[in-house]
């Protein structure tokens, strides 16, 4: 079977669970029905299969280089991008109005990974041109839209987003670029921007950078940083490309994994003027940047999941295949050997990678679900109810995965053993390139402190509120099944144990120490929330179950798997947010001389 | 201060917890006082800081190549190898007789520690040089020894452990390199040998193989193996180097981290005889390897330990000068921006590198501190107990620090966010190099197998008992300190369930159930004995407070990390404890059609 998607499980998603079919055929989704949905999907399948794929390892051995000011990479890639913007992928979720297919959420999740199962590196440049386009499309103005998104959605040119700088990594107050009027409503745009994915490479026509910069005004802080568009060459009003707009790339970071996306550090104004636009209003930049913020923080929580099952796959097909050792009763060394997923440890180490990236998926597509309800709903309350509740999943939708994922990813080295640690084998790429989905986007911290210190306690908690009555009609199915009613009444503790925390935290009046455990709490409870998606599923599979006896084993597989996380997860989950409801010290006490002495 | 080494804290467990000054002046340590210990660490520094360090982060980018059957590598390596042996410290833990130190088993650990934080991938060519030479020293004839460990000793020739073939990873029992009787007491050894760390250098003017084969009428299995010395040039009587003993060397392995270390392929008997000879006895060569096996795996704990020192202290230092973002109390803008050691989340990831990488020291050290009071001991009881309780402590020692300082690699890289993921800073080579440590020398699979299946029931259970009574003095005292006594508590009752948990899984006649989750314990009791190791440095670091106030800043930050340990850490080990005590079969049974349908 494929290594980079199992089709049986993301049907499962789709429309066993989150019941995908009930949203087509109305609204944005009128064209589509489940034959046309399986249809992007078989595209998108063949050609992360049959161009992205092959690339990876290539890619990841041969990086982009910098010479004479500029990038060189593997010519290969190219023709793969193609293929994916040749296909309407790069627009798959924009409106028909500017060339976009409204593909639902939930499938553009589901198509887009697995694409970064297939080659991470190289889709980065194409998740980026969505996003950056996406953001365009909601705050730009017309005549912006009208000059720069068609090129965009066709994969003629490539979008970045450009927020960092060297001193200003995850605090963005502290920001330095300048914008200064031109006085034909244009800017000049000057300073060093950091950490710029794809901010140069040899493959588009055009490079569109959209930069955070301080106009000469501005007030101090988060509230003068507005968002301007600065294109790599100058684009004129027909939307001609023309002379270079003095972006120079003063070099690139070469980094441990996601090797074949450029990293780059750029200097606007280098040399004669970074011309720009203003995109939405002056001193709103960080409201439009987070306005697509969120979408890209559930990107990187996929991007950790597809990471997660590529391994999981790969190293569940090796230990299918590997022939190693004899089971406890027939140690003969001449009986012959038996292949190790007959190893109990074996079958724990890929139990736990299926419990989390099936459960990090789970995770994703729900988020992916809410986004297709607010897109269809038909009234603000509705809409804004969902909104509320996709921003309390959002710090964990990124987190979550890029922890437990890449803890897949170690056990799928684990299953290979000394072959999982060469680079012959996929599974120490995917490890690799893991890494980085707990830093860009906002860190692990700075996530725990968003749900910590913000979401949880938004529209006075009514978030956690909202959260909860989605997870009631799963508690009340459960509580009427013989073997999964345990796992329901685990679960209503594990909430009572996120309410006791919460309120806790809410009693602290040292807003210091009440947040000092934040990123234990985000871990906590996304364990919580991961626990009831997959007492979701197994409720689908236990009807399944009775209803029939297809896929028997696909279906007991996903008991097991509920099994496993209720009983080896869950429970270290409650001992975490039990800590965290002690408004536990020591951390924030240690003097920083008191590590080494 | 150096980020290869503590030494406050290095004389912190010498002296101030493992007592090592109590052991010096008598028997195979009669010529040490603690003046001459601090001696050979402060050579080992020096040519550590200033020969090893600097070459760490070429050597990586740099890695060998196979190049017309041989390697070429940085001829920068040799110089620096060459300062280490010729300052003795491959014989440092020989006895004088045939040129070492006798330098105690607990000065060896700190001394080499250094040099695998500062360059594991060099030092790997001299650390296996001496693990070879150990064995050599125990296990071969005086004629064997007269002609191949005075090269050896003095860093001319260095040695290799060849047991893995490509079918036969952890299953030694399908090995099938022969060996045949060449009729003058010599062998021709035929076969091939995969995952050989420094199988081929251009460094050494011989390479000494200790290599696992079979003999032409051994019996199948484990039973049949014996061990030959095969060199790389074949040796005359007088010890000279002569002509080339037709080991081929077949393909380098690329590894994702580790890479200055070569791992090779080699096929003895290539285009003529490998002669070898006969090391102990016929059929006993797994007996002889294990022999030395078991300090191997202390030594890849402590490896592991030291990529998590490395990372501790270089996050350490980097959080203290990296200025970013602004505490909760004073976040306008306009305020400078702090050192990120400032911030409750990055003093969380130092506080639990700290917790982990100084509980891996203190076990690797307590281990040093019981081969030491071994090689002291008056009496074969003594001694059996102490080899009981070191055979106990080996698994833990090998894959606790194998898991818990990569994660603190892992939370490295996250306190320099951006910066740590890439190559121009050390912390993701350490996380690459760290990663190995559960792989080599015995999988984690292994080693849970190891203790649940056999060391916790050696001797009817005595090696439990032993480590009881030497946790029972730590208990006693600190039930009598006021901010002590409930960790001691906690202990006590994280004993109380190992000992259940031992009981359950010994009750259990079905012997693949009753091991089926023997990773997690091995990771829960690793847990409660480094939390024992945690209180005794608290004793300590308790007592030195009440007496004087030097390095009060020192002993505060055991204290709370020891609080840490306790508080953070011990919880969640417990309750793996508790979940192995129940016998949970779900990995067991998932049957391999269960895990996609």
């Amino acid at each position: 079977m494929s290594t980079i998607v199992n089709r049986r499980d993301l049907a499962f998603f789709l429309y066993e669970v989150f019941g995908l079919e009930q949203m087509l055929g109305q609204g944005d989704y009128a064209e589509f029905d489940r034959e046309t949905i399986e249809a992007v999907l078989d595209t998108a399948e063949q050609i992360a299969t049959e161009r992205f794929e092959p690339l990876a390892a290539a890619l990841d051995a041969d990086e982009p280089r910098f010479v004479d000011g500029a990038v060189e990479m593997m010519p290969e890639i190219k023709p793969a991008l193609d293929a994916f913007s040749e296909a309407g992928l790069i627009a798959a979720g924009f409106d028909a109005e500017v060339g976009g297919m409204q593909l639902p959420f939930v499938a553009q999740h589901a198509m887009s990974g697995m694409f970064t199962c297939a080659n991470n590196a190289a889709t980065n440049y194409l998740f980026l041109t969505t996003a950056n386009a996406n953001m365009l499309n909601t705050c730009a103005s017309e005549e912006l839209k009208a000059r720069f998104l068609p090129p965009m959605l066709e994969g003629r040119w490539y979008g970045t987003m450009c927020l960092s700088e060297t001193q200003a990594g995850s605090s963005l107050a502290d920001i330095r670029t300048t914008a200064t009027p031109r006085g034909d409503g244009t800017y000049a745009v000057a300073g060093s921007k950091m950490w710029i994915s794809g901010g140069e490479q040899p493959m588009s026509e055009n490079i569109v950078h959209m930069v955070l910069a301080r106009t000469p005004d501005a007030p101090p802080g988060v509230r003068g940083i507005s968002l301007f568009l600065v294109p790599k060459y100058r684009v004129d009003d027909a939307g001609n490309v023309g002379e270079k707009n003095h972006i120079a790339l003063a070099g690139l970071n070469h980094k441990m994994g996601q090797r074949g996306t450029t990293n780059c550090l750029l200097e606007f104004g280098d040399g004669g003027e970074s011309i720009g636009w203003l995109v939405g209003r002056e001193n709103e930049g960080l409201k439009n940047m987070f306005h697509m913020m969120n979408e890209a923080r559930i990107g990187v929580g996929l991007g950790a999941v597809m990471c997660g099952l590529g391994g999981y796959l790969y190293s569940l097909k090796y230990a299918q295949e590997r022939l190693q050792g004899r089971p406890a009763s027939d140690k003969s060394p001449e009986s012959p050997q038996v292949p190790i997923i007959r190893h109990a440890d074996v079958r724990r180490m890929l139990l736990a990678q299926k419990a989390w990236v099936e459960g990090g998926q789970a995770l994703i597509y729900y988020c992916g679900t809410l986004q297709d309800r607010e897109r269809l709903a038909g009234d603000d309350d509705t809409r804004d109810q969902l909104n509320l509740l996709l921003e309390l999943l959002t710090p964990v939708a990124k987190s979550w995965p890029s922890e437990y994922c890449l803890e897949a990813n170690k056990l799928a080295i684990q299953v290979l053993g000394g072959y999982g640690y060469t680079r012959d084998y996929p599974v120490e790429r995917y490890y690799r390139d893991n890494r980085l989905n707990h830093i860009h986007e906002g860190t692990w911290g700075i996530q725990g402190l968003d749900i910590l210190g913000r979401k949880v306690r938004l529209a006075g908690g009514a978030a956690l509120e909202l959260l909860a009555a989605e997870m009631q009609p799963t508690l009340e199915v459960a509580r009427g099944s013989d073997t999964l009613s345990a796992h329901a009444d685990a679960l209503a503790a594990a909430w009572q144990q996120v309410q006791q925390t919460v309120a806790a935290v809410a009693g602290c009046e040292d807003r210091e120490r009440a947040l000092a455990n934040a990123t234990s709490f985000l871990d906590g409870f996304g364990h919580v929330i991961v626990s009831w998606l997959w007492l979701r599923q197994a409720l689908v599979a236990e009807a399944a179950l009775a209803e029939n006896n297809k896929d028997t084993a696909f279906y007991e597989g996903k008991l097991k798997a509920c099994r496993y996380f209720f009983r080896y997860e869950l429970p270290v989950a409650i001992t975490r947010l039990a800590l965290v409801e002690t408004l536990d010290d020591t951390c924030l006490t240690i003097e920083p001389t008191q590590f080494t002495g």
